[in-house]
């Protein structure tokens, strides 16, 4: 069996000025970064705005297991499928961040013959915009520090900097670090912390800025630091923005590249799932919108995390309706969480089945609480028996959702086409009327609350009085009516990721909360999160190899 | 009178593809970043390798002043006039670093009416190469503390790392830090220091690979770290080549630009000029002699590091044979040489250029060592006198250079017509019998004892102990026939900055010897060499900004 990238690397890439003319976009808006790769000009969206929108479909997911549920290879096949039916469609997808690759695993390029390309592009340097929001997060930490060393004249308390620097790597060494060792003119010694690129307050900052003014005024908002006297500082107050600006011009123009079948797929930003919203840029969505007939785009982790963000967060923010949501499961996920260990899953276990539908079920239930039409997608394993599926897909029709077996992982946009069609059809026949879960005016509590009892299912919550005290804080401070990003384990509904199915009679524990005024929301952490991977004992970077050709092998 | 940044905004640029066409280069062999950047395919070198070489000019300086000289200035002039002669030529100069542009001066891009362009881009994230550069760096340091962590198996003695992280930004506070804090699954403490991507031996080692699989092999004999008992640790032995080699990948080919006049310039690394070799990529300049008749290109710092560097190691390395010398200087650093003040140097004063003018006489003393000829380039300001141009003038003709009065910062090519006969003359009347200034085979001493004593003009040198011990232990590692690669003060030719002239009776001291493995040399540093630059009270950053319509302003 091929690989994924021994997959990606047979296909037939077109030119992407061909990807984008199937998009009516003209080659002088297009700015090349070789044959396969172009940004969207600014003058491309000043061009289209006024157009009306095409539909928006959000996919989502069940709550990831070790057995693997196939996100956004269901999303990538959903765009070659109706690209294949000759539906104007295009995909809007995160750029993976490039430290993982080394680790663990690859990539989000999706999977078989449901793939973006070139993957080597889009999962190491791609077209540069994670490097531009790495250095523009480290300018803004050099002039914070370099404010500190030369006079202080804001009156920074060194032991309340909350900006951290970020390095595109999976590097532990650098989680707790002290800086400013050594001589006089060597700064200012104190506590600091490095960050993942994507976890950059910068990253969700691009994805939710709706154009350079917009970029300009949130990242004019981001709090950097307080004063000794507890006001927060700006990055705005230590005149960072021009230059933190300037470094991301390019960043802010979505990429466009294509499908193993040469659909568009437009790419951009990655914002992290937890401590942010989880969604590709809104640029980049509101492009595809007036470019496509239909706009298939995903958001981080399962529909508990990645849809309440996306529908909460990121569509309140933006004016986005979205018109359908494919919630993605598998039979061996749905057995996982029944109780099924990883190495039984390729058995028939109906009991099983019917005990961790439950997971399902529950993620339907949410979804329908934001008024938006749900189909769901059951990607098909080669040990699914027809019991098991039929089970699964009468228990979807019963509550109102359209059902679709997808096979796009082995056939491509070929094994989408129903998919493709239910989704067609509930957008034809259902309405969707969208709205956010809570109104932002109410408390952080109240928020917190309504997030955890009506979409986890939780009795209750509880603070830790840490956060207790940063709510007041920052209540106090004017950030109330900011919605709240929350950060839970993705595994489970509830904060233990060892609570499989749609566990009950659980309180969430909030253990931190801190404001991300530029990125425009409060974000609530439950459990600890991890902001900067590590490397595994023996890491992919010691696979990976690329010839005298320039071809690039061991990358996943 | 228009900054330098309105004059290059003012430019008009053509489509890179018409540039490459001066080069008889097709447009499959660019890969396009936008449409007036473009880097140079592999299969472009595979066409033309079997070429005869163009000539090779190399453009230097006396030491430099705070008057300023004006090198790139006028390496660009001279390219942009021999492109208005209709003479095949190429421009290869270094990318700039982004970190100093925040800082207090702009990048390398020339100035006045000679300018390579687009210069935003060229000082920003360009194609990015050095983000390229820096994720390797940092990716080689991961794996080497991940390797730490998992068990050491190599038995790497934490307090001899000496592989460090890099970042692209002035951060004085990382010089000097503490890294691996907190828990145990968070890394092994130890003392760490963060320099300048362009002080990375990897941005050496990207500049003297000649391709990917010379890259490779450089990579690979990088030394980390060295092990209790005293043996180095090579970036091999923690298997980090593969993976570094495919983040350089496309860093690995060469830039294509223009400049103000449409020029073709070939712009591609950027190692720093004291503990590197400060110049831009064998590959490109190699590139460069295939594809014109007439190649300019520059180096580091005055000719006393710059040149000597160009000619002992680069040249030396990469088989090259410089054909020409430009050597550049002003009436106002030739004063300042002379001991007048800042403040003075508008006023005739043919004493003190008398006097200062032995700077000048002995770079020229030193080039003709190397068996090149040398034409001194005079870069011409408005307070400069006819005496005084005369007195310069004839003394650089009784020293068999040939003379030439430089007006490209006013009048862009058309000033540099004259430069440009002279040195088509000179290329065509004088031969160039080029051989480096040493053997390689003399011992690490020897070799800084010929270059100090040869070039700097040195009675003897000194070493401190730490050095004494480093050179026998790197010789004894097999390292001993590798050339010097100097790393001195840039403003005299002693290692005592405040010496101007042509300072005599003076000795060099050693402090600090290290090896460069993978670059292929050994550093022997003199005095206290800065590889992480720090932001000034104002940085440059605070004046940077961008309009709505992606305007760049306050970059210089």
């Amino acid at each position: 069996m091929k690989s994924d990238i021994e997959i990606a690397q047979g296909a037939n890439l077109v030119h992407i000025k061909e990807v984008a003319a199937k998009l009516n976009i003209a080659e002088d808006d297009l700015e090349f970064y070789g044959k396969y790769k172009a940004k969207l000009s600014d003058e491309l969206w000043d061009k289209v705005k006024d157009r009306p929108d095409g539909k928006l479909v959000l996919v989502t997911a069940i709550n990831p297991t070790p057995a693997g549920e196939g996100k956004t290879t269901t999303t990538v096949g959903l765009g070659q499928a109706l690209g294949k039916m000759n539906i104007k469609s295009v995909i809007a997808l995160r750029e993976p961040s490039l430290g993982p690759c080394f680790g663990i695993k690859g990539g989000a390029a999706g999977g078989g013959n449901a793939q973006v390309v070139p993957m080597e592009d889009l999962n190491l340097h791609f077209t540069g915009d994670f490097h531009a929001i790495t250095s523009a997060n480290n300018l803004l930490a050099a002039m914070l520090d370099n404010h500190i060393q030369q006079g202080n004249a804001l009156n920074i308390d060194t032991n309340q900097v909350v900006w951290k620097r970020c390095v595109d790597m999976n590097d532990r060494v650098l989680r707790n670090i002290v800086v400013g060792l050594g001589r006089k003119a060597d700064g200012v010694v104190r506590e600091d912390h490095f960050i993942i690129t994507v976890a950059s307050e910068i990253m969700a900052v691009l994805c939710l800025a709706e154009n350079m003014t917009d970029l300009k005024e949130r990242l004019g908002r981001i709090v950097i630091a307080y004063t000794y006297d507890g006001k927060p500082v700006t990055a705005k107050q230590i005149n960072a923005v021009g230059a933190m600006a300037a470094l991301l011009k390019d960043a802010l123009k979505p990429n466009l590249i294509q499908t193993l079948e040469n659909t568009p797929a437009i790419i951009h930003g990655g914002p992290f799932a937890n401590i942010a919203h989880g969604c590709n840029s809104v640029r980049a969505t509101k492009t595809a919108l007036k470019l496509a007939d239909v706009v298939v785009t995903e958001a981080g982790f399962g529909a508990d995390l990645g849809a309440e963000k996306f529908l909460d967060i990121k569509c309140r923010m933006a004016g986005l309706k979205p018109d359908a949501i494919v919630l993605v499961a598998t039979i061996r996920a749905l057995k996982y969480n029944g109780g099924v260990p990883k190495t039984e899953l390729s058995k028939e276990n109906l009991q099983a089945l019917k005990s961790g539908i439950v997971n399902l079920e529950k993620h339907i239930e949410n979804l329908q609480k934001y008024g938006v039409p749900v189909i769901v997608s059951l990607n098909r394993f080669i040990t699914d028996t027809e019991a098991e599926l039929s089970f699964v897909k009468e228990f979807c029709e019963s509550r109102n959702c359209e059902f679709s077996l997808c096979e796009v992982w082995e056939k491509g946009g070929e094994g989408g086409i129903d998919l493709a069609n239910k989704v067609l059809t509930t957008i034809k026949t259902k309405e969707s009327n969208y709205k956010p879960l809570y109104d932002v005016k109410l408390s952080i509590k109240e928020k917190i609350e309504t997030i955890a009892k009506e979409i986890y299912g939780a009795e209750g919550v509880t603070y830790d009085p840490a956060a207790e005290a940063a709510i007041k804080s920052i209540e106090s401070l004017g950030y109330k009516e900011l919605p709240v990003c929350m950060a839970k384990n993705q595994y489970s509904l509830s904060d233990d990721p060892t609570k499989l199915g749609r566990p009950t009679g659980f309180t969430i524990n909030i253990r931190e909360v801190y404001v991300s005024a530029g990125a425009g929301f409060v974000v609530a952490i439950t459990g600890t999160i991890m902001t900067m991977p590590g490397l595994p004992k023996i890491p992919a970077a010691e696979g990976i190899d690329v010839d005298e050709n320039g071809r690039i092998t061991g990358l996943f």
